[in-house]
């Protein structure tokens, strides 16, 4: 057991790996969510002192059961609260007293129940803080660490045998929760931790992470979230999981506004833009999992699987239309399931049978029944191929030849000198369970094999981009942005912009329709009228774009400032702009955003009809290195656009992610006052990337 | 058993439902594939006469065994032949000669082992069709009918149990279909039917299909696909099917472009284009299951429940979690998950505990284990919300309330008036297996439900569409399309689709600028060079739009000209077209196909940068109805658009549709000469949709 005197863990040894643990309010029935502690204790042989504590008994399940916390002889690590919601401040109270390190509060009718509810919770919290106890719920169904036989739950899961595993599971719902930790019991996946954080009062997802993954026996970490309080702790606990090496998989539901919607009305508190998570999380390489069955998935082939070193997948089945599906996924996916070079089809020739196929997939038909070295050949062929970096070996039934298919499975495993998975449909239960326990990764079916292979290689790409790439470069200074809440006027963000290293497209105020023909930007020129009534110029119909001379230049200065005037008759006008603007170019649209949840948050998406249809933005937590930016434009959903269409020349990718780090910097060091900036349109193209209108938003006051 | 001297059935009959049945070269180890199918066959209790055929033996397995076809006494309905390739023409001779209805060919070495084995499989056809016996095979696992207790199979699916069911399933692939066929099993579904097509030198997929949706034992045909050759008898065995109110379900490997090349290389032929096959089966009501699980998710669905009257699904959950996944999922699918009305909510208060949650999902907590009776009565009062047309109930483990949970389901089952379904994680087998006997239909996952009740909604949907709207407008009298293969002169082209009802743009052919000039369609206008020699005008430079006035058209004429005369010095010029058009439309792109596999197939997409980029675009055999067009348009990923963004009005969908209708009927009447027409771009708006571009492309002579 963890030695808690030794380690500063914010006392969270006391409550994953408690060396004693009190049960307050202990019943005697042991079915009873009162009682089922100490009949999990005792199954499993958990080694430390366990203390039931009820006035009403002396004795329960051969142990000395206590009136009161304060007659326990020993100290207390951590103590299962399962008293009800009125009387828990009493206990806690009184746990506090006694000095215990951690208590987790089973009962219900806190925050879950409305605003008494949260009054009473934050009572609790505050009882606990005073006492330097940690906190796990309320309204929790409590922990295992299996390891070391620590059953502070009722869990129905706890009910059946639960082997420790490597795989420590962190869940932000208990009954979905124990659903899926079911689920990984039927798969034979052991969970090392199983830990419902209940309503969160104090040890939240990120906090029962952390430890969690510190443990050594630990090798993957899942969660499944509903919505996170600590964007900076997930960060956090992200870039640790890196040092320690150790891979972070989760299921986070609301990914859609409306599944946003509910989940909102079902944890009652609002959980942040989804696609903010789900670009933070990629930033620092925790791989999302769409379902409860692809995150046991994807923590299956993290646990036993080393990421590829690219994404060449190779495909090895005895049907060919079962290897086509794989393909159909894998292209989907953005997997590449490469041509086989010469030399690999040459030495597969040698061992198929004549019908067999050579390709990838490699189809070896039914015949390695006969000769099951036939199946070993070939993957250790299709896995000598240098653009193959993982295979897959899809294989159905064959309940007659589990032993030799056991065998062959084995060999693979001694020789392969890269990975592979095995998606065995309709499998005898025999040949699953020993490819299991031979730590071999085992799927029942092509597609879910080839998702959680797509995982892997996106966990590979993150993790190596991030060793790589360190950490960003240094922010510049905040800049002196002056002035209350509101918009920023246009040149004025122009300058703290420009000084941050943001390309903007040159521009120039000019008072009257003669100055803004004389002026010698290059034609074409974009004109906007400025005013600091009129933030949104395009909806003031302010705006002209491809001004070809300086007669159309005249004519636009006389077309915006009368719109601008029928538009808002009260508006200030400064002048209007004139721009100089590259043809061509990609329309993208870039800002920055504060988080509730992830703080200052950079966006890049592809503007015009593609962010209005297809919402296609990325997000990733300010400030990012240019590394990141560039992984930014990949993760985006069109970004074949930025490669040329239409004839068009592609976009200097290069060139826009230097933007967007200096975008994302800016954000960073002005965290404290910016409140929105939207660069839209920024124009890209072969030459470079500028930002031809922004719009930029700061709130409380500046600092004086 | 079948009688098939009074069914007009192609022969089939002899092929699914024989009264007789011979095995040419059967074995005496009945685990060999050639003895197999006596043990099968035993072990079922199959009513008919069995004939084993093998000079070698006298006897085998009880039954006389014959030395030859024509020893054999009385008729045979059904020939298995399992004796080697080269053998093969003389057993299919002398079962001919004999008279028989019908042979199975397991036979390997045919059309799969290259040009040798395509010979071979044709003579053997050959000689088949001289006899008028159907031939099933060659390089087939071989057909089941469990109803009847017909096993002419030597797949390992029929080793066990196989209790006959209402799912009819026939698959082209051998391996994979056995694999599908046990996953079946798996979770106690029935296949009635499990036909495998093998090489289908005589019956294909479509044909193996007909008939067994005719049996009336069958409820759901489900197939698994990998190359259709016969698009037209696909076509007719759906409408076949929408006539017995069969719900169909197919599995089509290939979706993608990497998917169809190893799909090609692993049948030996081109399948055809997949989004062509997607938009047909939509057409005809078919269902698409992305993969195996879902394939059969979907018919035990479609066999047990009725289609929705509409797109509402209520969600009954006992975790909040697992309800907001399912509404993710079913916002991603187009499913609505609604508010529930206000008396819906007041019912549900009556029964829910205090912390459970009214909305839609609603949360039953696990609370309803005390009482079981609340989830009954919230289901019920779900079902009762006029917006919602379907119910999913969502629960997880319960193994110590499995009877009082299946009661609540009966209950449920008997007073329900809207279909719902059950997603029951890490479930008790014993809950399974109720539910399944009693006809509910239930997943084991919430996101699996979710996608099977989408399918069963566009079921219900397209069937109901198909009903409503009857057959598509007759076709108009063939064009005259005079000369040979090629391009056809854009003016000729216009008059054959103005003649169809093609709305196009009204377009004139100057021959100088200053007729171009002089005309008066109203600017602006766009003029394109018109030439024999320069089918695609904008590749030569030969296209102007947005001409403002006769100064622009004038020097746009010069333009276009030395523009065309610069790309191809020696190109007939015929002059220049102007065109008038609509402001602020929507690009779309219309054209016709000839498919290898549908025939005529009719094209509607996004234009511009979006058929470019997301390839976005969406097929149906022609003719269509208007209202199949507008279908159409309903399936396009980016159908946003037609309803106008960037503050762009919408479009007129009806009348785009009555374009896309006109084309497809169009493109039917001239099915015999035309390879191709691309409309692009349809100009379309609030006010009609017009094509400004055609090209006609022919092939063959006309028919003077």
């Amino acid at each position: 057991m963890h030695d808690i005197t030794d380690t500063p863990d914010d006392g969270l040894a006391a409550l994953l790996q408690p060396r004693s643990i009190a049960i307050i309010g202990a019943s005697r029935d042991l079915n009873k969510l009162s009682g089922r502690p100490i009949k999990f204790l005792q199954r499993a042989g958990y080694a430390g002192a366990v203390y039931p504590v009820n006035p009403k008994y002396d004795e329960i399940a051969g142990l000395r059961c206590y009136a009161a916390v304060a007659d326990i002889p020993g100290p207390i690590d951590l103590a299962v609260v399962t008293v009800p919601a009125r009387a828990v401040i009493e206990a806690i109270t009184a746990l506090g007293e006694k000095g215990t390190g951690a208590a987790v509060v089973f009962s219900s009718g806190f925050g879950e129940m409305g605003a008494e509810g949260k009054k009473l919770e934050a009572q609790v919290q505050a009882v606990a803080r005073r006492h330097g106890m940690r906190l796990s719920g309320p309204n929790t169904l409590g922990l295992i660490n299996a390891f070391d036989g620590v059953y502070a739950t009722f869990s129905q899961f706890a009910n059946g045998a639960t082997p420790a595993g490597p795989i420590g599971f962190v869940t932000q719902s208990g009954a979905f929760g124990t659903a899926i930790a079911a689920l990984a019991r039927q798969r034979g996946l052991g969970l090392g931790y199983f830990v419902n954080t209940g309503n969160e009062a104090d040890v939240d997802f990120v906090a029962a992470m952390a430890p969690v993954l510190e443990d050594p026996r630990i090798r993957v970490g899942a969660g499944y979230i509903e919505g996170l309080k600590d964007g900076s702790g997930l960060a956090r606990v992200a870039r640790r999981a890196i040092q320690l090496d150790k891979p972070m998989v989760v299921t986070k539901v609301g990914r859609t506004d409306a599944g946003a919607r509910a989940s909102a009305s079902h944890t009652g508190s609002l959980a942040g833009e989804d696609r903010v998570f789900d670009g933070v999380v990629r930033q620092f390489g925790i791989v999302r999992a769409r379902n409860e069955t692809a995150l046991l998935d994807m923590a299956e082939l993290f646990a036993t699987t080393d990421p590829p070193a690219g994404r060449g997948l190779g495909i090895i089945t005895q049907s060919g239309g079962a290897g086509v599906l794989m393909v159909d996924r894998a292209e989907e996916l953005g997997l590449a399931v490469p041509v086989l070079g010469e030399a690999t089809k040459r030495s597969l020739h040698d061992v198929l049978p004549a019908f067999g196929a050579a390709g990838n997939p490699v189809d070896v038909t039914g015949q390695f029944v006969a000769d099951p070295s036939m199946l070993r050949d070939s993957v250790l062929a299709v896995l000598e191929d240098p653009d193959i970096h993982i295979a897959a070996v899809w294989l159905q039934l064959m309940h007659e030849f589990v032993e030799p298919l056991v065998e062959i499975f084995r060999q693979l495993k001694d020789r392969a000198t890269k990975p592979f998975v095995v998606c065995w449909v309709a499998a005898p239960e025999a040949g699953l369970t020993a490819l299991r326990e031979m730590g071999v990764c085992v799927f029942t079916g092509g597609e879910p094999a080839v998702d959680a292979i797509a995982g892997l290689v996106e966990l590979g790409e993150r993790r190596r981009a991030w060793t790589a790439e360190g950490e960003p470069a240094a922010l510049p200074a905040p800049a002196a942005l002056q002035g209350g809440a509101g918009v920023v006027p246009s040149l004025e963000a122009a300058a703290a912009l420009t000084k941050a290293g943001v390309p903007l497209a040159e521009t120039r105020l000019c008072a009257d329709a003669e100055a803004a023909a004389a002026e010698d930007l290059g034609y074409p020129v974009v004109m906007k009228i400025e005013s600091p009534d009129l933030p949104h110029k395009t909806e003031a119909d302010g705006v002209r774009l491809g001004l070809a001379d300086a007669e159309e230049v005249r004519a636009a200065f006389a077309a915006v400032t009368a719109a601008a005037r029928a538009y808002e008759p009260d508006a200030r006008i400064a002048g209007v702009l004139v721009q100089a603007t590259g043809a061509g170019a990609c329309e993208m649209v870039i800002g920055l955003r504060r988080d509730p949840v992830f703080g200052m948050v950079v966006m890049a998406g592809l503007g015009g009809i593609f962010v209005e249809v297809t919402k296609d933005v990325v997000f990733r937590q300010a400030p990012v290195s240019e590394a990141q930016a560039r992984d930014m434009l990949a993760d985006l959903k069109g970004q074949a656009v930025l490669d040329g269409v239409h004839g068009r020349p592609g976009v200097d990718r290069d060139q826009l992610a230097v933007l967007i780090a200096a975008v994302s910097r800016f954000g960073a060091a002005n965290a404290d006052r910016l409140s929105e900036l939207d660069l839209n349109p920024v124009l890209a193209g072969p030459d470079g990337a500028v930002a031809v209108d922004w719009l930029m938003v700061l709130d409380g006051d500046a600092a004086e």
